[in-house]
């Protein structure tokens, strides 16, 4: 088949781009580099609200990616909002760090039951990295097990793809794959007495692919390996954390990690990444040196607790499976109403849907590009966010738009 | 000599450790850990002017610190604040960038004379990260060339100190001395046809120890030396950044760097980093996968274009480097009366004060104590910042003060 023609872009967006192109490298970098994933979507965005943001010409879009993964409540929640700004008006970043670091420490604490203490970070990556130095510094062992294709960060201690890493960045990591216990005892017993920590996400959330969540034998298989070699249990909750369990990922499945690596929904929008863990790793954590100059800033912190209070109110999670249930629901109607074969995978507070037979993504990109022209920000091969702030007529308004993107992928040459 | 006694701290400030010390391992972390340099500075702050900062007891302090380097116009400086607010009010954590990141890359290439582009991270370590994996992917080579004892982030790669880093995080590094071309001639030998980059800060300020700044010669040595290898030459401008040269701290050298990192004054606060390069890294910048959750939030990016817009008005830079002056001839003339041999060493800007004869740094504590008590907070051993919010009443007010530590000083038995 072919695809779609490429959506029109805006003017401001165009301009932008050329401006773009002259000083930064590609035009953009990263996973928002959109050109690397569609013709259609826009580059540029200048607002959101709720569950809307709106782009540089004006378009507004009911959003499915919620800036990829932080904003939980929705977009300027009013709570967080505020807590940011009385916050920014008192002190930010001082010499100092604010007593709302020990606020929002204790009631990740409260909140978590593996956690025993929490230190705070910027990046996801910062997250992870200090889990690996900390379980290493714990049992002065070296080897670390990673899920095949498993995104743990953009360094190249644990770099999937790009150029600029070299063998060592990655020689004491040891592969599994994800749901095969059989295959993570054998990568144990192929780092033998030098196991120094296995590291996991919630579920397999790896690009490009459908995700699948953890198979409860697997995860608690894990557990046990971890027990019974001594290393450390980390999981990644960055992307899955505080969307599927207040208290982590794997507490459904009874599975407590020893550390945990926290970002993304953290503080609704604002840069937070945590670590946190047992008392069994205290001394351990206390004895690896990590710092940021802006890690103790006060804004992020003051979010984060706003963020977690409110959470705890107990109804976000709640109306994201709900909502999550209803948009499945409905997309799976009308791809079945226009012919189409299409998977749904994941929880449905982060979808991802793949169309049948379409191992380039053509099709699914064509469809991504079909909504997002029609004003639903949703991405081809990446999971998507629900948000406490869609609502089921925001679902419906989406499922509105959706129908519109299949019947006109129905109507492509092929 | 015996040390002073233990100042007293605040009742909020005893409060708020004990309750760390339950949630935050050891308390506290990174250099942001008081427990490390002090027993009188406080480890808890609420706010900030200008060149105030208070502590959870009410405790006002000039600020010699701030922030550890970030806040390079002062505390909530307004053009800034009001820049961040507006930002905010627009839309900060989107799922695409906002324009601000055209508008401050532009600026940014047309301020730096090195730059023909600049990409956006967090960390001061992601910038250096993002700079050797550049090089790596420029030059298809591995060996990186770094001065022994300098800081370039505390992640596994380059960490100094703490546990839980392997041999192989650091197998591509190799040592050269500060200000020795030397001794970086015959490591770059060492690393003969896989030499991919030397990565140096634009002085030595290294913890513990006097700063110094590069000889011109040095400079232009490792410029050549890095010409002559096909090798990059990364400045890395993290600390000094923004506060030496607006143009790149090796500017007035005549030394032009292929990379930069950038951190801490960029967004006087506001969290983010920066790289910019030559046109003949362009290419392998885009090759290279990088990314952070936070890394396209637009409220930073806005506060790092008012940032370097007030900069470039011109004042800021001459009036640090005017009251800097004035402090440290100010200090010196004190440390003479009161019998005291000192050194002051590097910029005036980024000052650091050691006493003769004083090798553990334990007179150096028990004035920094002094000091901190008497309402000036400074470091006994990693350098000081100043802000263009410092005036020269603002430093007679620290006089009057230091003046009075160092008679307390005086006054110990030894």
């Amino acid at each position: 088949m072919t695809t779609a023609p490429a959506a029109a872009l805006g003017t401001r967006e165009l301009a932008l781009r050329e401006r773009a192109r002259r000083v930064i490298p590609g035009g953009m970098y990263g996973h928002m580099r959109v050109e690397a994933f569609s013709r259609a979507h826009p580059q540029f965005m200048v607002s959101g609200n709720g569950c809307r943001v709106t782009d540089a010409d004006g378009r507004e879009y009911i959003d499915l990616m919620c800036g990829w993964g932080p904003i939980v409540l929705g977009h300027r929640h009013p709570a967080v909002t505020a807590a940011i700004l009385d916050q920014f008006e008192r002190g930010d970043c001082l010499d100092g760090t604010s007593p709302v670091a020990v606020d929002y420490a204790e009631l990740l604490v409260d909140t978590v039951p593996s956690a025993d203490w929490a230190m705070f970070c910027k990046n996801g990556t910062d997250a992870t990295t200090m889990c690996v130095t900390t379980a290493r510094a714990a049992t002065g062992r070296r080897k670390v097990l990673v899920a095949t294709g498993a995104y743990h960060g953009a360094v190249p201690w644990c770099a999937l793809r790009g150029k600029g890493v070299t063998a060592e960045d990655q020689a004491h990591l040891i592969h599994f794959e994800y749901n095969d216990l059989a295959s993570a005892e054998a990568a144990a017993a192929e780092a033998g007495d030098d196991l120094a920590a296995i590291l996991v996400c919630p579920m397999r959330h790896d690009i490009r692919r459908d995700q699948e969540l953890a198979d409860p034998a697997f995860a608690r298989g894990l557990r046990a390996l971890a027990d019974r070699t001594g290393a450390v249990l980390i999981l990644d909750d960055v992307r899955c954390g505080l969307r599927l369990d207040l208290r982590g990922s794997w507490e459904p499945l009874g599975v407590r990690p020893d550390l945990t690596a926290w970002s993304k929904a953290l503080a609704n929008g604002q840069p937070l990444g945590a670590v946190t863990g047992t008392e069994a790793l205290r001394d351990a954590a206390r004895s690896i040196y990590v710092t940021g100059s802006f890690w103790y800033a006060a804004v992020p912190l003051a979010a984060g607790l706003a963020t977690l209070r409110e959470l705890r109110k107990g109804q976000a999670l709640p109306a994201m499976a709900r909502t999550g249930s209803r948009l499945r629901d409905g997309l799976a109607a009308q791809a079945a109403a226009h012919g189409f074969e299409i998977r749904q995978t994941g929880p449905v507070q982060m979808p991802v849907l793949y169309f049948a037979e379409d191992s380039d993504i053509s099709l699914g990109t064509a469809w991504a590009e079909a909504a997002v022209t029609r004003g639903v920000y949703l991405h081809p091969w990446h999971n998507w966010f629900l948000s406490a702030a869609h609502t089921d007529a925001d679902i419906d308004d989406i499922l509105d738009r959706t129908d519109d993107a299949f019947a006109a992928v129905r109507r492509l040459p092929h």
